[in-house]
């Protein structure tokens, strides 16, 4: 027995994303919004506000969970800029059985390979999905 | 010297936080969107997405670090519902340094004082703000 994989999920970031996001952090910060101002960044381009990336695991886990997902423990570490256009895919190793919980760690990559976000995800036992 | 206070952060979760961050995820779970669905199911009414609750912790830590906000490691454990027009407030202890990097905790909470999230921020030393 083993249990369910998590799925892959991609999301495709775009201006519509970004404008949302924008509306729902009240984060109008010009790195995300201006283009000719990003431009002329260390990033060259404009950029995804961080947490953005995140949906994939939120996606992932909660498609993974149903709808329990009240009690999951989320750690992430950002490891590099998301830029309009992205390609963001979830990829997530095998779930462990740790000290009663599953644990399992994901990356976020880019198109390019490029790793974008880490994630260490803690279910507690009694959410998780049954075994196969 | 002492680091500068972390902001407390107090949003209100309406209807239209909650419908952007559906069309942002596309999660339309009728818990989340539709109100008669909500009051039959254990929370009796509408709640929001889990992720909403988070935005208070990144504006506290964005609005602390400015631009540099790469590197940050948050670990969030969601603790409890957010209902349609609750108000969250982050509420984040002072930092500590631990291993050469900045660390707090933090919890949000609802207007009842009920706790519904708690976050550990982790900031690399070289990113955070100058002590006082």
């Amino acid at each position: 027995m083993s249990w369910p994989e998590l799925p892959e999920v991609t999301h495709i970031i775009g201006r519509e994303e970004i404008d949302l996001y924008a509306e729902l952090s009240g984060d109008y910060n010009p790195l995300h919004m201006d283009a000719e101002f990003a431009a002329k960044t260390r990033f060259g381009t404009v950029i995804a506000h961080g947490p953005i990336g995140l949906q994939t695991v939120f996606e992932a886990v909660g498609s993974w969970l149903g709808d329990e997902a009240g009690g999951v423990r989320i750690d992430v570490l950002y490891r590099g800029p998301v830029r309009l256009g992205d390609a963001v895919t979830f990829l997530a190793d095998s779930p462990q059985e740790h000290a009663g919980d599953l644990v399992f760690t994901a990356r976020c990559v880019n198109q390019n390979g490029d790793e974008v976000l880490q994630a260490l995800v803690v279910i507690p036992r009694h959410i998780a999905p049954r075994k196969d």
